[in-house]
């Protein structure tokens, strides 16, 4: 059993330790892959975004056609428990919602809800200073607007990423670049405009962040991002809860620019924390 | 909890009650919809094409990059004890394995096998005179040649076929054929021949055991299948462990031939019966 015995998970209606969290092998997740999740970073006891993720999480399963068993008030209520019994002082809150108990193995059941709460590790100053290398696969993710749970060829990669020296990989569709398995991606161009792809993506909330920043000295816009663009790119950069904004420094066999976190990437990194740190009642960890 | 509670599974290295055959929600399955199965049929204790399906499991599993954790000849024990104790006349035996217990929700840990099984409908002489509806979506399993557990756009349809008093989806992409989301899929054109998709399906068993029919009356061939083909096809049919062989009637509006089971549907689905009569010792109850 993995997982440390001194947290509590929420599952079946009710706080449970979270060693003792299990679902019945009849759960479409485990027989049909049929599920949806989010996750969301907590700082010191407040939820970052909240409403954003709850947003996402709910469109999730309707596009799954699953009934999410909580109202968002009484979700919400759930995940302030959570936290306030596993006073963790930094820590991801995953929702995973499943196809539920199926009586024949694929049609769903009364979904299950699990909410999980982990300590979470941020990029260190380091990480962030050395960058990610990414290598390109042709894939466009299934029904690219849920958040479900079928990541199967993202891990079937990680060995291929181990042999090759990379961190992730960069999805695109006949040289149109979309997503990473676990992250939204940007590329600067020279003209310093800032690009993330407009399509075939999860709507990433750290992304979003990014595109609405209230005052940015650089253009951000969705739109075509290109294989050719990418490796001609000035800098390029990874988005998500966990990675913030991750400098990727190589894709391919292709360095981007000087091989070093650019100045623009930099800049949008603390852009993000300032609004991090707004929304943790206590600053949050300054990093990078 | 479902399942009848008399019944055993395998899991965790042991024979336990069904009912109580749990896994942890940090199983790979679960996290992130990372397995493969595999699915036969047990009449009178006896299971039918075993090696063949034996063989697709490991080729699945290699697939994903996941090591089955029993050699085969003890994983054919732990079928064969499972089928002594539950004593099941007519029986579906489900091989499972997830990516096991994750640390980081992401990569896989040591991989988890359940072995399940569970009593058996199929298809009666009704069902197989009425035949089944389809309706076509333009879609590509990833990953094809494994049996993996994803199954999110054929589950998501199920309410739109019941909507459209369908019974099951046929893929293509662009206009090509390849499967439906449990079944391969056959037509027979006016000149007799009955082809198969060649590429982009799981390789079925009841499939391969149709174009491998020592005597054939009937050309049975891979090759491509475009929806124009199919729209005109004389008949047409589903194959599958459960499925056997079983007539389509209609695909989205047009209604195929006569609207009723063909003849080379009707010979061919005899010849599979035979076929499995000669794998079960008592003999095969009849159908059709």
């Amino acid at each position: 059993m993995p997982a440390n015995s001194s947290l509590y998970a929420y599952l079946h209606g009710q706080f449970t330790p979270l060693d003792r969290a299990f679902l019945h092998v009849s759960d479409l997740a485990v027989q049909r892959g049929y599920g949806v999740f989010d996750f969301f970073k907590v700082h010191a006891g407040q939820p970052l975004f909240l409403e954003a993720y709850l947003d996402r999480f709910y469109r999730s399963a309707q596009l799954l056609e699953l009934a999410v068993p909580l109202a968002r008030p009484a979700l919400r209520a759930v995940i302030e428990e959570l936290i306030e019994r596993n006073r963790l002082p930094l820590s991801g809150v995953k929702l995973l919602l499943t196809g539920g108990y199926s009586a024949n193995g694929y049609e769903p059941g009364a979904p299950n809800l699990v909410v999980t709460e982990q300590p979470l590790a941020l990029p260190t100053p380091a990480q962030v200073a050395a960058g990610i290398r990414l290598i390109t696969y042709d894939y466009v993710r299934e029904l690219p607007a849920a958040k479900s749970i079928n990541y199967v060829t993202g891990i079937r990669l990680l060995q291929q990423l181990k042999a090759r020296g990379a961190g992730e990989v960069l999805y695109h569709h006949q040289g149109v670049i979309t997503e990473s398995p676990r992250a939204n991606f940007f590329i600067v161009k020279h003209d310093h405009t800032v690009v993330t792809p407009a399509t075939d993506v999860l709507a990433g909330i750290t992304r979003q962040n990014l595109l609405s920043l209230p005052e940015s000295p650089y253009r951000l816009t969705e739109g075509l991002v290109t294989l050719a663009e990418v490796y001609q790119a000035k800098e390029a950069f990874l988005t998500s809860t966990t990675k913030r904004v991750l400098p990727v420094v190589q894709i391919d066999d292709v360095v981007l620019g000087t091989g070093q976190p650019g100045p623009v990437t930099r800049a949008l990194l603390q852009a993000l924390l300032g609004l991090e740190a707004h929304q943790s009642r206590p600053a949050a960890a300054p990093v990078g």
